[in-house]
């Protein structure tokens, strides 16, 4: 069994540049799935993967239709009944790619420059999608089969929230049926190994504040015309106290403290240096509320990611705007319920309306935090092959981001999850996005020995 | 001479095809001056103007270079020592036409469309650009000379703050010597003829909050990262109180109150029915301060003008912008000093910033606020003027908009000025600006009637 483990490996190893190049053409769609623009984009590229899969060996490969994106669907069952059955989890869309000056090369053109691969996704999270698919295809030329049972789902929609997936879930209970999921969303670094073990839940709107019919003169208007890009600015400022508190009324009522235990756990994981010049901030805000590790990922917070209003061009222009907006996301901590949370944030903004201007608060996301396994057999295999690959054992660490679908799948299917990631990411969400390529290949060696071990483990560590 | 006031109105009349046709050539030019990207066609625009005036026999006549956009200079001076020196006051730039999406046709394309002619800047104030020079004309072809001396000065500038404007002015107190300065920037309606006898002046500025060196994952810094929207949103926030009042600190401490009389011309001259349906709102802002025709006129205001910052695009962005921005002016009221204004307003911004977020508020435009005629022998050669034509003085209305150059005239050069504008206009500094065609016309019959009247005066009403 060593020797298939090492023969799949050193396949691996032979064949570096064709399974770059190859990552190249999966990086050059521009699956920007919240954009709809870019839809047939999106399209495409789950069309692409199915391919994929199907020239590897896999059977009822499809891209199954959703009221939104694609899901790609495959599976390998040949394994045996004796055998447990691995649902892999990765993502295929990528985030918006704006602001586009700031990029040094096109985002989709997938340069690679001092050791990385340069594109919008490289990290986040094609590389979940090519490192399994690259993992598969090494086992079965190696050895001619899987060591386990094999179904792969890889969403369309995590970066906007997954709005269809908990109704495909509910929809394919049977299909995605299977004794272990594995989150392949995330990143790993060979020197400092991380396991996601648990994140935040999501609420995202859109806010809209109406008021005159049109942009009208500030000079003829001024004074007497009610300007809601002034209500915009009220409603941001009541969200927050001075030291960084979260002040949506009823928005931290339900909350939890973390046990002494989890609280270790969270320290342990929050690397403050990396953090601080990650964000390039010489200091963290809210830290007179708690600790920035537990701000960062228990805590739950409310961010404006975007607004928008009047004029923006060179120069002035002298106008009380018709219309303001801004994009906001609350990142929800355990056991709050994203469709309570929606609605006290909808009653809260709404609250600004006056007779002159009005206010739409446009609920988009809803999703539940999530929790993977902390211990057991089945992250056991994910730590020893870890620890084969590269001397160490990963760090359990909670994230302050949110994955929807482990959420949806906490709560619709119950199944143990675990996680292992591929490659080091630099620049996820923000201009530049990059995998570091060695740290890359190095996760497929691991990956290799992670089915391996998932395969010698039988259907035993069923629950 | 009553008879040659017939004859110009007669030839107005009989070349009014010509006029309209030759106006949309000015109105093709796109010289939005606040736009550095336009500045070709501010320049082109001047020296069109420029071949205009020769064309008509003004003597002197060229785009006289300035720190930013020219200003175009003509004279007739061959009325007579005996006759009084008109120096006339437009100006050629435009505002920008955002929202493009709003407008029903191109903006430079000035189509005619039931009974207007519909462009940026067909009434403000290429209108009085036009009406001017087809006046002149006008009396020129029919009596062979003008009853008095013109001196032309057209800015490029208005729109974007009349920054060089001081200095032109200070630099050419011979040239614009004068015995009267005639503002032909406002709009002529027949039905309701008004005359701005006085304005606010006007502060602007853009304020930049810098947070994160980039835009940053909002579910790992979310909570921990201090967010520059929402210190923009506490800065608009603070501007002002609930019931509409500035409360920049020391903002309203060098108000005076407007005297008893002066309250009732503005109550007079405030048509509330009309300001409500065009700003499309059932009811005014701040009324419990002070009367809405005061607040628009009189008070001093702040209004945002635009904002951004973060991810505008479609669906969601999960992040913490690197920056957020936003445009604002000041209009400020009679003796208020517009650069102590500045200063208390970057003060007061400025102090938002923290140790993560920095907070930059750069000045635009300062100018004073302008004070014309109220009565005098200038102010009814105007009015004798409209009477003739449409049967009904103007009313004297103090406007909330600026005229920067008016207050550099009050305070540089201190001649007396009246106004007298060109035609009815809909839609200013907003999208589908417009001209009412026949007003226009109307207007260019009582400038013929203006001048003839201020020949009569001769030199006689000079103080």
């Amino acid at each position: 069994m060593s020797n298939s483990v090492q023969q799949a490996i050193d396949l691996i190893q032979e064949t570096r540049n064709h399974i770059l190049e190859d990552y190249k053409q999966l990086l050059r769609f521009a699956s920007i799935g919240a954009d709809p623009a870019h839809a047939a984009d999106v399209k495409a590229c789950a069309d692409w993967i199915v391919a994929q899969l199907q020239a590897m060996g896999f059977d009822n490969c499809e891209a199954i239709a959703t009221g939104g994106h694609p899901v790609v669907y495959g599976d390998w069952l040949k394994a045996g009944a004796d055998k447990p059955t691995v649902l892999v989890y990765a993502h295929y869309d990528v985030q918006p790619v704006d602001p586009l000056p700031l990029w040094h090369s096109e985002p989709f053109d997938a340069v690679i420059r001092d050791g990385k691969i340069i594109a919008r996704g490289a990290s986040d999270n094609k590389a979940g999608v090519w490192g399994s698919l690259k993992t598969f295809e090494a086992l079965l030329k190696a050895n001619g089969e899987l060591p386990v049972n094999i179904k792969i789902m890889f969403e369309g929609e995590e970066e906007s929230g997954s709005p269809s997936i908990e109704g495909f879930v509910q929809a394919n209970k049977a299909r995605l049926e299977a004794d272990l999921l594995l989150n392949c969303d995330g990143d790993f670094a060979p020197e400092d190994p991380r396991l996601y073990y648990a994140g935040r839940g999501i609420v995202s709107a859109q806010v809209t504040a109406r008021g005159p019919k049109a942009d009208i003169h500030s000079g003829l208007y001024g004074g007497i015309v009610q300007n809601p890009l002034h209500v915009a600015g009220a409603i941001i400022a009541s969200f927050h106290d001075a030291e960084g508190r979260v002040r949506l009324p009823g928005y931290q009522d339900a909350l939890r403290e973390a046990s002494p235990a989890e609280k270790e756990r969270i320290a342990a994981g929050f690397d403050r240096d990396a953090m601080l010049a990650g964000a390039g901030v010489t200091q963290f805000w809210g830290e007179a509320i708690a600790p920035a590790a537990e701000r960062a990922t228990v805590h739950p917070t409310l961010d404006v990611n975007g607004i928008w209003g009047g004029y923006q061009g060179p120069g002035s222009k002298t106008i009380i705007p018709a219309e303001a907006g801004f994009k906001l996301t609350l990142r929800i901590a355990p056991d709050q319920d994203p469709r309570a949370v929606s609605q006290l944030l909808k009653r809260h903004v709404e609250s600004f309306a006056s007779d002159t201007v009005s206010v739409d608060c446009a609920i988009g996301e809803e999703a539940w935090y999530f929790q993977l396994e902390t211990d057991g057999p089945w992250l056991e295999a994910v730590q020893a092959a870890i620890e084969a690959t590269v001397g160490r054992r990963a760090q359990l660490v909670r994230t302050g981001g949110s994955i929807p679908i482990l959420g949806v799948f906490n709560r619709e299917i119950g199944l143990p999850i675990t996680a292992f990631a591929f490659g080091e990411g630099e620049g996820i969400h923000s201009p530049n996005e990059s995998l570091d390529i060695d740290s890359f290949f190095t996760s497929l060696e691991a990956a290799v020995r992670l089915y391996h071990n998932l395969g010698a483990l039988g259907k035993s560590s069923r629950s």
